[in-house]
């Protein structure tokens, strides 16, 4: 391929509108352009770096034994009014299954998503428009799907470490898919929207979502026999309460008050602890979940937000974090403006009707496998997979016959990959103030052959002469031949960031040589002119 | 691959709602499943040979120089609304292109595109969704666009001879993309829309929307002096008059009302003629033609069709086919019900506003090149290639700087193939009562390996052996492992149309056989287990 001829429009400035690293730097070296808000077009370099990205998932997805196919895009309005998933038209092709000789099977597809992605930014991070590679799996019994979770858990590992991809499984949550088991695959980025609690010390990991960690033994005191009543004038928040009466956050019980699928909720925490809203919908299953307005809140309780409790309250559902358990001498909202309990024995003075863990972690508290302190970090998911169960096959009714010829119910797994924004996620880690570094594997080109004089003959000669040798020898090489000056190839071959560069020149041809530059490291070799192609195979080689 | 393990669900009957041959045994062999009218999905062996399919046309579109991009599938409003055509898409991606030395680009892409068929049927040959390949040229002058495309009809020719498509070059009608030049490949069969005009004397070749014929010169009587009216009471069609009054179908003006943008509009033809609505299109450039309704008509000639006619009318405009030119002593209606006018002379009766060719050509009419008898056939249309001009580089302002440094707009062209229709295409074209033949290079295996008794310790020990070799020496291979019947194994892999069986069986391996047997011709040979992978290798290689 001939740089002259290949449309790479480079950028000399950073745009503007980009946000992420791997947003300016795809739009600077050429690989996309925007269309609309979260449309992106990719360019050719763009398709070069997505073909390889989708070659190394297929031949992975191939050898757990998937099978790949092709769904359509447009969906019959029947499957959706089931349930509306992708999953469902999988399901439905899956009731052709007959018997539990033919199973496991794993299916796959790379299709084009859409998402009404409100505010999409960060570039391919987050677009409204990619190509996912989602897969299913259709097994007998629980010990086949977890032999197919297995699997693709292994595929995943290996997919990520042949993109260059950093990735750690987490725990995730379920969310409102309903399965039993999720692990989202995380890569740590300032660029990601995630968050990941994470333990250095024995390598626990979990979505924020989802992580939980081991609070200090509360120390209460005996507390009074009953709850007393006391005016807490202009007192709004924790803090205030905290500051002028003698009660710290970790001895109130904060009352949120949320509208779970209809239905007006407490929601209670300790006061220094944050709802994850998350662990909410997963706890109760609920399909749409809010905070209520202040006139639902004013209705319920007959107060405002900074006064509100649960104790003595009848006929709202109540559920409580796990934190509050056993605690006693606390204070909490009296429903009454500008008044407050102290002295709540939670066990006795309010009806708690779920226990959950519901609370946020935050950075330093203690691990809950080892103890030592947690962090937090950014992450970029760039992969998950999920144990979905019957959900799918019992809505539609797939089945297959087990080997007492009695009809069984298909279990089924699901697992994805964002194609895009896996290419993003490699620019996030493999980057300098140069430009792009991509790893080989994934590279729109291994080799760059950069002729310093096109109008010399010799050089020119001698530059087309090591491209086609490399070409010939199966290597993915351009020819930068275009007729501007040295650095500005230079620099576009380093924003580009192709691995490797072979500067042909008239002064190293004097001396019967040519340089070979490493992206990576910035080191330089004179090597021979017969001994290049030789040279370049064998650093090839040897990254691969 | 082992089809075991492979979900192939092929079917016993021929399933109720397949049309076109392709369509029956697509979906009886497994290669696809209806998800909804016009939506299909690919089954594995269906995702197979699309991706062989591609590949062809990638490489082929890679030969030329051109580069692939990948667009957002939800384009911007701004664009639509300016035209409304993926031309426009990659033409602002053009808007980048600022020199003459980056030109010629072609550039291409394989993108799913729906398109809302009110009928669709046939299965892939006519669905809602399905992928094309679409490519654009981009040059500076005629000139290279005349290169582009010439390259762009190489490219397919290549394209459909490796896929196995017996494609025609045809004229084609430029429709209402106002360009230039327009051929279509042209694959004839029953099960195609389309219909082409062809001489097998001098290959002449177009479709009937465009098509045109010699006709014999008229030879008519110097007429009367001016139009006469007689009284046709009852008449109301040209064989009516043809039969009561001695004036034939080529003697008689055929008047029509079409309403042409929303202008009304008289369309004349010779009596036994009939109109080909493409061409009128094509001579109007209007975005909307259709006939006039009943009440339009007598609001526009106080007459109804039956009595029809030109003479004498003014305000309407008029359009008629240059076969009536220099044409004296005709019929035609006399605008009043229950009258017709002879003695009609063209040229002195009439105010013709534009004289063009309107007629659709008949069967057997002479050839306008050579003379010889024209056939009309059914085809598919599997490929279209097209002369843009410079529509959309002037609506979008997509220009380079010409040598002289001067502002020059792009000169485009827009080249198409589907790929499912392309692989429905050679369904048609090679079947046979037992299934598919598919041509090697886009069979979803080349060979599959029939183990006839698999829990026979021997055959089942031979047949793996066999397809291992076969898959380490790079052949697409599957292995039948079922546990079925022999005849129901031979009937499946005859259904898919694989072109090569080797069936190793107990009784041939008494004699130190297997059986290796051409799809395509039918014929078995015995051959020595030790040399069946060689014995097969030579096939292949033979048929590529």
């Amino acid at each position: 391929m001939r740089w002259s001829q290949m449309h790479i429009p480079t950028l000399r400035e950073d745009p503007a509108e980009a946000d992420a690293p791997s947003h300016r730097l795809l739009l600077r070296a050429g690989y996309i352009r925007q269309l609309a808000a979260g449309h992106y077009a990719l360019l050719p370099l763009g398709v070069r770096v997505r073909s390889k990205i989708i070659q190394i998932i297929r031949e992975e997805m191939d050898r757990i034994g998937a099978q790949e196919f092709l769904l359509p895009g447009l969906h019959p309005a029947e499957i959706w009014q089931r349930s509306g998933r992708w999953e469902e038209i999988f399901t439905t092709l899956a009731q052709e299954l007959s018997s539990y000789r033919q199973l496991p099977q794993i299916w796959y597809q790379f299709r084009t998503k859409f998402r009404d992605e409100p505010r999409p930014k960060a570039g391919l991070l987050r677009a409204r428009e990619f190509t996912m590679k989602d897969s299913y799996s259709f097994d007998l019994a629980p010990e086949g799907l977890d032999r197919s979770f297995d699997r693709h858990h292994e595929a995943y590992v290996r997919i990520f470490e042949r993109l260059g991809i950093p990735a750690m499984p987490v725990e995730a949550s379920s969310g409102s898919m309903g399965g039993s088991a999720s692990v989202e695959f995380m890569c740590l980025s300032d660029a990601g929207e995630d968050v990941v609690a994470h333990c250095p010390a024995c390598g626990y990991a979990a979505n924020l979502e989802k992580a939980t960690s081991r609070l200090a033994p509360a120390a209460d005191g005996p507390g009074l026999p009953a709850p007393e009543r006391f005016d807490t004038p202009g007192v709004r928040t924790i803090d205030d309460l905290a500051e002028n009466f003698d009660a710290s956050a970790d001895r109130q019980i904060k009352t949120l008050v949320y509208v779970v699928d209809g239905r007006t909720t407490l929601v209670l925490l300790r006061g220094d602890h944050a709802l994850a809203e998350q662990k909410l919908i997963d706890t109760t299953g609920a399909a749409a979940v809010r905070p209520a307005y202040p006139e639902e809140i004013r209705a319920a309780l007959h107060a405002s937000a900074g006064s509100l409790g649960a104790v003595g309250v009848t006929g709202l559902q109540v559920i409580a974090d796990v934190s509050l358990r056993g605690r006693r001498d606390m204070f909490t909202g009296a429903n009454i403006d500008g008044a407050h309990l102290r002295g709540v024995d939670v066990d006795r003075d309010i009806v708690v009707d779920t226990w959950a863990d519901l609370r946020e972690v935050v950075a330093g508290e203690a691990c809950v496998r080892c103890g030592e302190p947690l962090q937090l970090q950014r992450a970029i998911e760039v992969g998950r997979i999920f144990k979905l169960g019957h959900k799918y096959s019992e809505a539609l009714g797939a089945s297959v016959l087990n080997a007492d010829g009695k009809r069984a119910m298909i279990i089924m797994g699901s697992y994805s990959i964002g194609v895009e924004r896996a290419m993003a996620t490699i620019v996030e880690c493999h980057r300098d103030e140069r430009g792009i570094v991509w790893p080989l594997a994934v590279a729109p080109f291994e080799v760059a052959v950069v002729v310093a004089q096109p109008d010399d003959a010799d050089t020119a000669r001698y530059g087309a002469q090591i491209y086609e040798q490399l070409r010939d020898a199966g290597v993915d090489v351009i020819v930068d031949d275009r007729p501007d000056r040295v650095g500005v190839k230079f620099r576009d071959v380093e924003l580009v960031g192709i691995p490797v560069r072979v500067t042909v020149g008239k002064r190293g041809l004097a001396d019967g040589v040519v340089e070979v530059t490493c992206r990576a490291s910035g080191e330089t070799e004179r090597v021979a002119v017969d001994e290049a192609v030789e040279h370049v195979r064998r650093m090839l080689a040897s990254h691969h």
